[in-house]
């Protein structure tokens, strides 16, 4: 949970940037094209934004980093953005949700991708699809999008064509990809637990099955928004989205309900892996007990006898036999070979 | 739980105090404003209150203090308040909940925040929103919408040009957000839990666990009937809302849901911590076990072995052995030796 | 279960009491009122009824014990109450529910009010509701509606003024207000409860948890039938309930849910009082185990060196050095404070 | 699960029989009633239903045995039958269902009956109600629907007067009773249960409980289809049904909701037995365990002490002392007092 | 899960085929009939479809082996398919469903059959079904439709003089068919594990019965989307369905609907077989710990007696009396006799 309580006190609506700083300055980049032009540069301040807004073709502005509130502020005011989405932009712990302001549709998605730590990390996309422009806010720079600015370098290829809402189902589309990356590396560490689980099952491994799971509980968390996100814009009959784009939408939908199957059975996994190492445990503890009553069944009895000829009583007629000891050591291991007997028929040798 | 039963066998509609009284007297605070002008001023009986109730702008009373059953019957009678309604702000075991009376809308929250002792405190706010007033009644005097009062004595900012349905907003914002601070205080102690537990897992931390999960069901069981409050207000079609500010009461809603994501994050943050302290607690009986085991196995067959060439049988060639005492004891490390690498075989040392 | 099965293989609407009869004679009371005047008196047989029911002013017939099948069928031709309302007053093994028969509306609720015998008892109370007429059968004669009885007596307040719904309102608000003094009881047993927990965790205690939680599960069980039938009459459009009462059904079905969520919070608090309870039987066992391997790790090693120079060997050296024995005793003192000093350092001491 | 594999590779409407045979040949029995009169006979073939298929008055034909695959195929042809209902009335793993076809409707239904071998026994019964016809199919001859024919025999009542639909609604009514007393049975041995557990903690006992809850999950299953089931022809506005009659399946349906309910709080009194069954295990396990600390720990220092003056060193001047002996047992005694003294105070004896 | 990486980067429709290849090359078989005619040939290139396209007669084209890219593209063109459907159709992982897309239906099923290494296998079948003509796409060549095939060739029987989608009903139902095997099997498995588990609960066991929980889960994942898919076929209005066929549809949905319930109920039966199991293991620990016990309790006080009689004191009177051994014995016996009567008053022998 990031500090949420510093905006404690103040109104809705009031700007103040919640999350971690990744980049010195913002870097805005702008792409404009229709079919038979591209134009790519980065701009430097806010009012040159002013004047790139009205000119023909598509419009999209990427900005990268999120610490300058007075750059996003004049930005909201460029392309008529409502006080509360500029909040929620800078606000980094928004759940994945979509939200049709009429003249725009408001988008947030959380951009997972594997960390060096061994967890993944989360970053928020936030995306604002408008008549002819798309802007995107990451809170820093990433080769997420590098491709699709590719296939737009490309003059061939449907996105040049199609309009501003291909583009934002292009963006969103490689977000959602990022979780089958995330999902791949989880599940080849399930596959290495489970069979480190059956040779040896260490403290350690429940306590990377809890990790697993708490990162699962994680994603799955960001992904049931994430769904109803995506769905309100399949579903949507807002004039943003042409409606023979709305099946490029469902597909996105599609792939979300794949990964939440992934992530639920990957839970049910690690939920059946726990079951299985706690049973080992026990079963270790079984293990153990059982040496312990072997030991200790066969060698009371012998000790007692041995004790017994140890008593110093005048009148011990045994002590006098001259078979005696080799006597006693018969009766011993007659008695130690019984018990070995019965431990077999328990099963427990 | 409050005590009910108090009112057994009561009819419906009777005026009865349920709760705790903080306050000697209740205090009444009128705040009257327009964009022009601002008034405040404390008073002193509900008399007074009928004259202010048909001035023009703005509104605002709020009541610190319930336990006046007679002065809440006024009011009630002033601003045309149904008697259930006063029931309901009189007894302080309400779940939050909003309601449409046409005339007005009745809300009740709780405010929560941290205590002394530990745990979070419960209070309970009713709000009734009507043409130009809001009424606040609390349980006792507090400094929570103080920042309200300051926003409202500066000239600029919306909240002075907008309608009474704004401030209203603005109230249950305000109580909203301290549920931010409660939380973060509980993700602090669940942290410091994690840490401690892997550390030391004694039975103080199970009773931490424990009493951290019932205040998450507690925080739970207000949050859920919270947010279907607020989205009634949300999609609501009442008049005394203005259609623009709906948005406000959407942006409530989504930091309800954000607080009932991180308090199921936290129940499942800690069902996995009771998960591992219960699993680490077995652990240890396995390595007492352990202990026991090696200590018994490999001492009681030397014991016996002892026993043995203790006995007092008269014809025991090996007692006569010069070397007999040295050859048993090089017998007795053998055997040990073999035990401690049986359980080196067994990875119990 | 109360044994339904010797109605298996009758009709539907045969009549058969189902369940314990408490009372020889069943009693019928008859109160008739208006604005102006009130009457109250006792029947003695149905005919008296007939005549009864066709006087202007509200009339309210109380039947105390259902035995008497003949009486119930005779009650039921006067009133036009269908066959199989009659069977389900009959039978009181009911689920509590609401059914809206045109001329009439049939409600069945569950009394429950505490027992000597520490858990509580349900009797089963039907309410017809009719055009100026509510019908009340009880299994027995209870002071439940006395307070009722005494509000009609006083000529001021509402109840006088109001239709037969209204009266119906109170007979059901009444009985769910008996909800609040049964789970105040609970509330004390599941204190009492936790504070013996923590001192001494007996196995009777884990009995009583199971019992309480029996106990919220039979009272849950009749909740949510409950809900769903004053749900229905509140959402009902039926003329037999004047508008404006709608909310008078409205305030009692809030009361149920606010029942139920304190019978949830104590169920959960049950679950977390049986999880504390195990651990520490399992924490019990750990401490026993570690006693156990404390003295025998202690003196097992001792024991054995004691064994070794109580052998009978004839050369053995040591036990001709004058300071063999005070030598050997603090070997065995040395080796008992290192053992001491090992489990200090495992903290088991 | 009946061998629904044999059916794998033939198209839809294959009439091939599923499920035990129980009787030799398929017994039909027909039943002709109108107000006035009743006409009661066996038919042998398939053919004299044809002929009696159109005469005036209701008629119930009853199937006992569905083994003849060509009978049925007959009878579907007399009656106009759908292929697909055939194949489901022969395959008897169906689950509950009801299926609207307009000219007809049919109904499958679990007859459940207690069994000699502890559990109960599902048979399989379908309905089809058509216009002035009833079929119901069997799998082996019962005495079921016994007391219905013993009712239409009866001149008065309200069964012959009525039409198909409630000769129908008798026979469901007849089925769903067994029911309740398969249920009472189940009840009883629960009690039975609940005693002995307390008593003696068998494994045995725990097998009873895993067959009694599977015996529960089975029923189950077939109670909630069932309750759509009827759900369905109660909400019907099939012109089969009189609205009038309504009414009578919703009481049906009131009876599965009971019995659900019973299976559900049975299941709850399950979980619980089984949680108070493993808990007084590991109370029996803490007790052994108590058993043995409590002797190892008085036993091994005295007879470390015994050991010591066991031992053959030369220089031992406490054997020496003439109260040396009595002294040293004098001292056992007062360990083995202190020791005992030490477990009361831990509450261990 | 299959490699749904890479096909990070691209964009959507791009045509990537991500699964197993089985059969070098892709095998196209054509079906033409109708009432009169068959016409059954091997195609080897997609040009040769174009021309099949259009003639009179219902088309179907079974495709094995999905790996040529460019072959689907060209069937795709052909038959007019949206690029989304051929990119599904070539990424095995897709979840069963169905999509009307107007001119055709889309629809994508799992193909469950059982393997030689105890676990079943899932195959993905995509059926398009359009006005005349019906595409099945399989990921190796399988017998699975020759029953159909069979049929087909047949003059007499319904499926010739269909439509169809009679035809892609029946190429449904031999898969959804599948299942019924595969759940035999497993019944067995389960079956099997029942008995074994009484007699002998090894850790093999527990694995066998997790194992089988894990391939229930992945089947239920794959059937409640199956369920939906015909769910939406049944329930369609689309003109390629015609009316009267739409029962068929049920008919499968019914299948499906018995389906989930059985492995539902196997998953209860595991659950419950898991208690058991894990029952079993505990009380097995404590019988090996009431071995433990009754040695140890026996023999402790034994041992000390002979302990104390063995030592070397000068001056104890016991050791000179005649009779002293024989009494010590006596007494060893009393004690050993008296341990066994406890043990069975405590019921542990």
């Amino acid at each position: 949970m990031k500090k949420r309580s510093k905006k404690v006190g103040l109104g809705p609506g009031s700007l103040v940037h919640i999350g971690n700083t990744y980049v010195e300055n913002s870097k805005i980049t702008l792409v404009r094209y229709d079919e038979d032009s591209l134009v790519e540069k980065e701009i430097k301040s806010a009012a040159d934004l002013r004047e790139e807004k009205d000119r023909p073709g598509i419009l999209w502005i990427n900005i990268d980093g999120l610490q300058d509130v007075h750059l996003l502020e004049e930005i909201g005011m460029i392309f008529g953005l409502h006080p509360l989405i500029l909040e929620d932009i800078l606000s980094t712990d928004q759940r994945p949700r979509a939200e049709d302001y009429n003249d725009y549709i408001f988008i947030v998605l959380k951009h997972i991708h594997n960390h060096v730590d061994q967890s993944f990390h989360a970053e928020q996309i936030s995306i604002v699809l408008g008549k002819n422009f798309v802007l995107s806010f990451q809170e820093k720079e990433a080769a997420l999008f590098d491709p699709i600015r590719e296939r737009l370098r490309s003059v061939k290829g449907r996105i040049r064509k199609a309009g501003a809402d291909y583009l934002a189902h292009h963006l969103m589309d490689s977000i959602v990809d990022q979780y089958f990356v995330v999902l791949e590396d989880i599940e080849e560490k399930i596959e290495q637990l489970d069979n480190d689980l059956v040779r040896d099952p260490t403290p350690a491994r429940l306590h990377t099955i809890h990790q697993l799971k708490r990162e699962l509980i994680v994603l799955r968390k960001s992904l049931w928004p994430l769904r109803d996100a995506i769905g309100l814009l399949q579903r949507s009959d807002s004039p943003l989205i042409i409606d023979s784009d709305l099946i490029y939408f469902k597909d996105i939908s599609d792939h979300i309900i794949a990964i939440i199957d992934t992530v639920d059975t990957f839970r049910e996994m690690l939920a059946s892996m726990l079951d299985i190492y706690l049973s080992s445990v026990s079963m270790k503890l079984n293990e153990i007990m059982k040496v312990l009553t072997i030991i200790a069944t066969i060698f009371m009895p012998l000790t007692f006898l041995a004790g017994v000829y140890g008593m110093n009583f005048k009148y011990m007629p045994e002590l006098e036999w001259p078979w005696g000891y080799f006597g006693i050591l018969t009766v011993m291991l007659v008695i130690a070979l019984g018990m070995i007997l019965f431990f077999r028929r328990k099963k427990w040798i």
